[in-house]
């Protein structure tokens, strides 16, 4: 652990991309991995990803959803029996040989399931007795993008969940995307404290061969970028097609189903630290820190350390039994400072020390990791206060957050409004008339070392559109107001 | 539903084979894919597999065994540094494909993590403060193998728990492998009432490039063949060596490392159904049962079909009330008989049927999967009885599997008597003079259209070796009892 490096040598506003590489390193999230756009994901990560997880599974249970796992390969044919591969082809991965022979034909690492999924919806589903339909697995994906991986949020393989379900009816499939996709909201909202925006994908940028895609989004304020955080698509009936996926009503009449699929991935997790992260490394919502309170024993010179140690392990065990993750830190190779140091690089949202003071006024010192807020305890209190504090620290990340995120909103009504917006790495607000053609255009126009605008949503929560307002871009009428800007 | 076949075609003592391929098929576990070797993992199984998860996990935490993630693709530098590969090699699928683009190097999938994983453990592990360093991944695997695949038991991808440890002395190394492999044990014979031997693989059966090798081993007696259910490997030092993973000691003099790797995976669920199945199909033990009970209404013409639904509805509601997974069939399309056949096919451990006269009585009426026992039970008594039940069906499928697995056992001291038992299909406990020479000898002379005979493991539990015993295929003194059998 004396290698560890501590503390961080960027700061986050001064050169942001190295700061996350370094944050994430330092604070033992993740390790670089010696393919590119291939990570190793350590336990502070890993534990993460379950906290989320048990929320997610206790919902979609709630839903009746089953778990399935489906083969990791997909043959050439099925792969490419869709329209909708072609979103994906330039990134899919390919087996062409197993030990020294060439396979008979190249087989598919999947980048979304749809494909391996759907002829067996329609071997399953027969009758409207077996609708709903609903599979969910957690799976690796692979995309082999060739575009400059970033460790969580564009990386060659990732893990994800990924829903996939079928209807009877539009009106259930649309109604699924919503719930869904608030499941989504809150995901990012109430355990990673980091806003986002619902809202609906434009044509071009929605899912490969579905309906219609809807989106949870996020801003990443030090680079301008937006980040589409989790997509929840409804596919309408053209898999149902592509597949044959058909069932009987009461009358014996054979219909195609709806179809939705929803996703979710460990790129959730890189939005988190970009969001809160800062000069000292880490900052960990409360709901998903794997470790919500360290306790670190301060043993003077002439301390009864014996009785310290006790303090401290009576702490712990106090607010175990209450429900909250609390770990002691009693290695005796480090000192408390550095401790300290190591534990604000970890992100662990509240730090209690406990020194022969603290001791003598049956007392314990609580410091915030958010703001380093510092506070004199009695341990008489201790649960309470704790528990006050967790929720404070979880709703002031928030808070703090979607401030940053709101301060960059800029609404803009004409092309050059725009252009100054985007050169400013604002989050853009524009009127906008809606048609493929002109967002192909407002990407051509803005091509460059950064990246072209795009759409990245339009929000479901529309402001007054007046009468008579112009699209930004084309000067026709406009129909919505959408999210634009770089993107991850 | 109607379209599920129900009621199986071939029995089990007959087609064995297509006896499992059906039971696996009709009670909905798994759905054969299009990739040979790759299979659709349905609810049925994956509940079954997060039983088992949930266990093990609780119990590697206890261990402080950390969750990881480590990427599912390996350089071929890596990969083919060290010796073990060549036990892999022919099995390797390699990508060298995306999109349209050859990638500069083919790159591995996983068929077990060592290489990714070791080089990180070099990086990570400097001091004896680290020690023991203790990972854990769930992930899936890759091995195509181009022997006929069997769904769960021989796949070209599954589902697996790896364990990667690493310890400043052998002593820690050796016991933490026994740890394991009483977990691997407990798994096989606690949860899926699945008898299995634990003992020490051959040097020709051991992990290529370990130190040694300890299994639980599970044996199919229709078929009589062995099965490894699960390893538990002591790497020594060997990795350590090849990926220079050292520690300084209080001292500060540098050592290497001692390491373990310990695996099971979905297999263990295709062992478990050849095991218990019958010819009416699945036969779960309670304790992975997604459902242990299920409850179903038997309206009669006249009967109170309101009533019998309330009383359905607080049977499952108390029982579900005292952990215990019940669940009610209500469906008004299928007749109870059906339901009875098809609840008998998924193998749930019992079946409790409400009908008028339980009604009056204050009964229900409890039929048991395994052996079909029926009895009426007062209400009152519900919970009490079903636990004594289910605790009996577990007990029981253990016990009948283990007698029929014992009384495969044949002991044999020569090579006629080996050859007869081998036709017989015989567990066969012979003494050995346990030489790798020896063991290539007799697989070159038992090979034949159903596969060699091999080692299966020297049991830890051994019988008395008296003096002047000879190896039964060489003659020379023989040193230890081993099994041997064909296997899958």
């Amino acid at each position: 652990m004396k290698e560890t490096k501590l503390g961080m040598t960027v700061k986050k506003d001064d050169k942001f991309g190295e700061w996350y590489s370094e944050v994430i390193v330092n604070s033992e999230m993740l390790e670089y991995y010696d393919i590119s756009g291939c990570y190793i994901l350590r336990p502070w990560t890993m534990e993460i990803w379950e906290l989320m997880k048990e929320f997610f599974e206790a919902e979609i249970k709630k839903m009746k959803v089953q778990p399935y796992y489906f083969p990791l390969f997909i043959t050439e044919d099925v792969l490419q029996k869709e329209d909708h591969i072609e979103g994906f082809a330039p990134e899919v991965a390919w087996v062409t040989k197993s030990g020294k022979s060439e396979l008979e034909a190249p087989i598919a690492v999947r980048p979304t399931s749809e494909t391996a999924i759907y002829p067996y919806f329609s071997k399953w589903i027969r009758s409207h007795r077996n609708l709903p339909w609903k599979c969910n697995q957690w799976c690796n994906i692979v995309r082999w993008e060739f575009s400059s991986p970033t460790p969580f949020i564009r990386s060659r393989e990732f893990l994800w969940q990924e829903g996939h379900t079928a209807f009877a009816t539009k009106e259930e499939a649309d109604e699924e995307v919503l719930h869904i996709l608030e499941l989504y909201r809150r995901i990012y909202e109430e355990f990673l404290a980091v806003p986002v925006f619902k809202g609906r994908k434009s044509e071009m940028e929605k899912f490969a061969g579905g309906l219609y895609t809807t989106s949870v989004e996020a801003f990443v304020p030090n680079t301008g970028r937006g980040i589409q955080g989790a997509t929840s698509h409804c596919l309408g009936q053209n898999f149902a097609k592509m597949f044959d996926i058909c069932f009987e009503d009461e009358k014996g009449k054979r219909s195609l189903v709806w179809q939705n699929s929803w996703a979710y991935t460990t790129r959730s997790i890189g939005v988190m630290v970009m969001t809160h992260g800062d000069d000292k490394g880490l900052v960990l919502p409360p709901k998903v820190a794997p470790i919500q309170v360290i306790v670190i024993p301060v043993p003077f010179r002439d301390a009864d350390t014996v009785a310290i140690k006790g303090a401290c392990d009576s702490t712990v065990y106090t607010l175990n039994q209450a429900g909250i993750r609390a770990e002691l830190d009693a290695r005796d190779n480090y000192s408390p400072g550095w401790k300290y140091s190591h534990w604000e690089m970890k992100g662990v949202p509240l730090r209690i020390e406990i020194g022969p003071r603290d001791l003598a006024n049956m007392q314990v010192r609580i410091v915030r990791r958010d703001n380093g807020a510092k506070a004199d305890i009695p341990s008489a209190d201790l649960v309470e206060h704790v528990r006050v504090l967790l929720d404070g620290i979880q709703d002031t990340l928030f808070e703090t957050a979607k401030q940053k995120r709101d301060s960059c909103i800029e609404v803009v009504n004409t092309w050059d409004e725009f252009v100054e917006a985007l050169n400013d790495k604002k989050l853009i607000l524009a009127p906008w008339c809606d048609e493929e053609e002109v967002e192909k255009d407002v990407k051509a126009r803005t091509k460059g070392d950064l990246g072209a605008a795009k759409t990245l949503c339009t929000p479901f929560d529309q402001p007054d559109l007046s009468e008579g307002t112009v699209c930004f871009a084309s000067g026709k009428p406009a129909k919505t107001w959408s999210f634009w800007g770089r993107s991850y």
